[in-house]
């Protein structure tokens, strides 16, 4: 098998199809760290927090300004890719519900040499605030840690 | 099995991973219409053209304006995704190699009444010209069709 | 005479100059159904949500997702032309008091084969809060419905 | 009549709508310095530069930075609304044709008071280079000077 | 020496490094007209509207509409650039803290014939609401006037 | 005196305003790594190539990816704060002529525990290709690495 790239273990994750707690499990042996949460809101910021903050918890990033940093623009990228332009949500009237992953480890599994990097992927649902109104929406960043 | 829609049918054709043949024939029973392509340039517009091109060539879209501005829409979504805001390759010194994946069918399978959609993923790699300084990337847009 | 395109009526019955009410009644005569209206605000989501509603309650476009998706889309466009990049108002102190247009039929007049299509325009002023302090403004969106 | 701005007129004028000739002398009679010229491409910067040589051609601006850069601004704006975000036509796979209309003179008609400004609209078509898969746009871009 | 730009005027004044009174002296002798503020928010318009009340308050710009467009253009693009792209603070969890400086005057110092042109340099910090996560940042936009 | 930012240091010198000699070697004493080139284009690659040429050359990166994501993201912000808002020259007909400032070393001057950073600064013109029709910008980029 072809070794996977962090967004491609990030995305498989987050698509959460199949049995995913293998799939884990699999990578953690591996010295990935990961997380999986979920967010929903009209408001940008509540879910750039709730990152922030399970990030902070699981110990993902480390308390200091260098990792916070690259945790910060890893997720303002997928947001970017999730809604496809500005990263706006209630100001164009438009809600999002999605999962959230978060992947720490090497660039490339089974090499060290590719380094460590942080990805984070948003999969989840976009649209009016309406039920049914919306479809999926997807977004990763990847960056060095 | 929860049912799934037309992104994710998409994205697990997009990553590859697996047995992606069995999961195209099972979707294409089921009346999607699936292209699985490659394309790789510094130029963004060889990209464009190269789905485009594709999706004439499978009878994807069918040869009116309607169809073809939802796919283009899709494309630049997708594109504009992958790229994380602008929707510049070369012109910031940059290079896309990616594969992509064209989905025409009901948004959600097995919901007729979700109506006729059309998904395209973009994955692969984005970074500098030069090999090994690039990471993954991924975009997708969904249009009604 | 040429025959008009539907951004050209859209924009014509927008600028609300001569004598509208023919003109709207010319093009509900040819099968094309117009909707006016007013909104000023601060706040961007107030005036999608305005045009939204407008359509929804004129029955300009049915309550189905794809519809709903075209419509949206061609606001966004609108809104986009009218603030000329960015789609924001409050947060960068602007405030925008318009007329927008909705029109929905053939691409062009008398051209049955071009497809339905909805055009939404938006004009009127943008500037600062203050009277006096504002120059027009107009943007644009066409969707296939 | 309510007076018009000189958006409204640039605007009239560049639909082309009924007796333009008519129009564009009544607002010349009224001082206002009036071009209609028509530019078409892929490549963004050849209807930039065909406008600008047109402004100076015309003596609509003098050759000094101060009014260039007001100028400049101004179809900078027009192209942004034009476009609906990205200032991309080529880089995207889509061509531009379009009528630009610079228009010179008070902000309000009969209002000296209002300063002078200078609009130029972009009014066209805008789609993929295959004739017939494209739809209309518009842009204003109005600039003290 | 070689002559300063009005730019490089008032970058100087923001990096307030040196002796800044006599700096600011040399340069209001030479008829510039220059402020020097602070403003601290997750609410661009508050920054925005700081700006804008300074200037008034300070007879920088005379009450009309055609100098208070200048000043707005100028502080939105040094927005954009201290953004470095979306002008969005709270929206996206950032907070700014900065010192803004407010230049009018000529161009070029000692030419006259480059006209009068207003400059905006916002110069801070930007970062996530908790202190010491927040590097520097700097914007500039100028504007005739 | 206050301790000085890796920007405020990358920005002094960027002005190139006073004894920049002195300046530059007394941080290279405090273990900075400093660069100051020139690039000018209407083609941004070619000023992105420019910098990162500078960069390898000069051992201000390492020849690894993380470094080198690390400078081409503060690069790609310090040109996006520079043309505010999109990264475009020569497709929208302007131009930059700039001196670019490449700073390694402590977020914060004296503050080891600050972690290692690196910032790039573009000072210098940007507007129309004909000389004199051209204003100040800058842009500033600040990564940890």
């Amino acid at each position: 098998m072809e070794k996977r790239g962090i967004g491609k273990i990030a995305l498989l994750l987050s698509l959460g199809d199949g049995d995913i707690e293998s799939l884990q499990k699999y990578y953690e042996n591996k010295n990935y760290i990961i997380y999986r949460g979920q967010a929903g809101s009209m408001d940008s910021k509540k879910i750039i927090a709730a990152i922030e903050t399970a990030a902070s918890r699981e110990d993902i990033i480390r308390e200091n300004y260098h990792e916070e940093h690259a945790l910060y623009h890893a997720i303002i990228e997928a947001l970017s890719g999730y809604c496809r332009g500005q990263v706006l949500l209630g100001e164009v009237l438009r809600s999002a519900g999605l999962t959230f992953t978060i992947v720490r480890g090497t660039l490339v599994e089974d090499e060290p040499s590719s380094g460590n990097w942080i990805a984070v992927v948003l999969y989840g649902q976009i649209g009016s605030p309406r039920r049914g109104f919306e479809h999926e929406a997807i977004g990763m960043g990847i960056q060095p840690i």
